[in-house]
């Protein structure tokens, strides 16, 4: 894989210095037609550029702009609908940008287009790289001497499990109706999955909340880990699950009704004696990472510089507890 | 989204009671033949059951198994080539699982096999949910009344960002060639992204090695931060970023030619004097959480329990940097 590329993806420190390619960007309307050196002079001064092949004599090729890693992006919108015109044009497109020694090709086919997708495999030998439920993107690594260095897909899943305490000091927990844990009928602490796009803190007090009706506030994380076990939705995935301690603003609980068939108050001497999770288990010491640390995971509102104040991330660092 | 299936994903907890029903157990051979009452019988006995539409008087529909959460997972090797075999046995395995209310049917399409995927998008209402190189995970929702509760795709990407020192206290610092970073020309510790399947200590360390030649051990983690912005290869994803701190074994920097254009020690004053990153900014705060913090997060090994002694897995957790 492109140590590039990963690096860009890995290192957000990168994007201080100019905008990354991005797939909002393909709303931009080309501005120039294609031409060897119009491209690359364009493409020194800027950070995407985009090239027409429907304007300006160059006809039968893809709209598409070049990024600064050697690549091409095909504009979504400016893929045709039409079989035979499609064929047409990403013919002509790759001749081309085989000619300017182009790198990675991103053709990014939505639903409604899906009759392209068997012509861009068999005929021209992409592949698939990523998809969501309305589109898949497709790539083809065109030079035939160097190997493929395109990053890969989204890699994780993150989850958060809740440990939640009421001003007595019970904790919350709860059992499910369906999957692995609702067969073999556990108590467990309240969990879920972290969606793209959402702080960690804030996902545990969702998930808690429409689970059991409970609002809780963040306190701190504890411990995490990782299962690269996968799943079915998952395949070949790694997943990082982090434990936060949260405070209870209430101790009614409102269960919802279709996830689980269960949820209680436990006091600490009831939690200790459940037999899952097993007493020096990993599940166990995470549990317990989040009840009496001396160190824990703490959380801060940072800009990224002054150049770009109203760009504010959260902070995740460790802290003594005693300094909370 | 479902929260059974996001919990499924988020709490590895779970799978101490029962395996996840696995993309490789679609390896399994047809057990039955598909019947209402014998399908359901058997998936209340045991995590997956596999139906055969091609044998015993079932003809016509598709080899699947069922999950515990009214899900039907199409077998990939059963799915015929031929497009109009395909389109026969799609939509008569539909009417039956519709009739048996299942809810979410999961079809894996191999790149071979991607003429069918406008069959199943323009006749059967099928969507994306993920893809790899090779293949194409397809979803249909089968309730009319209930809102679709499959779980999301792979959410985030993982970075993480080696602060290696040697044994004067000198930083390692890198250029890179390609990319924001390679244009602004800024120096910055070396970078990377974490496989699936990788531990984030050994990532960090097989990223400096790639990159310098160093050979480093890793010391603790210090911060870590989300970046919600993605990237083309990564839309609508998240990255989370972690900064370790190494200890550099060897000072021979022998620097990797295609990705990085310079690669030095800095002494802290030297490092402290660039301009890169801003004093006070969120990635000065991370790179510093490394050089001298109270709190650390340390690593350890353990098992899931006595009843998985071999199944290991390391916990990532808070600890006063006067313990390690």
């Amino acid at each position: 894989m492109s140590r590039a590329w990963r690096r860009l993806a890995a290192a957000p420190q990168a994007f201080l210095a100019a905008p990354a390619v991005s797939a909002t960007a393909f709303g931009l309307k080309p501005t120039a037609c294609s031409s060897r050196d119009k491209a690359k002079a364009a493409a020194d001064k800027q950070s995407v550029f985009w090239i027409s092949g429907s304007s300006q004599g160059c006809a039968k090729t893809l709209p598409c702009k070049f990024d600064h890693y050697g690549g091409v992006i095909v504009s979504p919108d400016g893929v045709p609908k039409e079989e035979g015109n499609f064929r047409e044009m990403l013919a002509s497109s790759l001749q081309e940008w085989e000619m300017q020694q182009k790198r990675g090709v991103w053709l990014h086919l939505s639903i409604e287009k899906s009759s392209l997708i068997p012509i861009a495999t068999k005929e021209f030998g992409f592949e698939f790289h990523h998809a969501e439920p309305d589109h898949v993107m497709m790539t083809k690594w065109l030079p035939k001497d160097a190997p493929n260095t395109l990053p890969a897909n989204a890699s994780h899943t993150i989850g958060v499990g809740a440990l939640v305490t009421n001003s007595e000091g019970h904790i919350l927990l709860v059992r499910e109706r369906t999957g692995p844990a609702g067969r073999s009928g556990v108590w467990k602490i309240p969990t879920g999955m972290v969606d793209a796009g959402e702080e960690l803190h804030e996902a545990v007090v969702r998930e808690v909340k429409e689970e059991t009706g409970i609002d809780a506030t963040f306190e701190y994380f504890g411990a995490f880990t990782m299962n690269h076990g996968g799943n079915l939705a998952h395949e070949g995935k790694s997943n990082i699950f982090f434990i936060v301690k949260c405070k209870a603003l209430s101790n009614q609980i409102q269960m919802c009704q279709s996830e689980l068939t269960d949820a209680r108050w436990f006091t600490q001497e009831e939690w200790d004696a459940l037999p899952f999770p097993e007493k020096g288990s990993l599940w166990w010491e995470i549990n317990r990472s989040a009840l009496a640390p001396e160190a824990v995971l703490s959380i801060k509102e940072l800009a990224w510089g002054s150049n770009r104040p109203d760009m504010k991330r959260m902070l995740y660092f460790p802290l003594k507890r005693s300094a909370l």
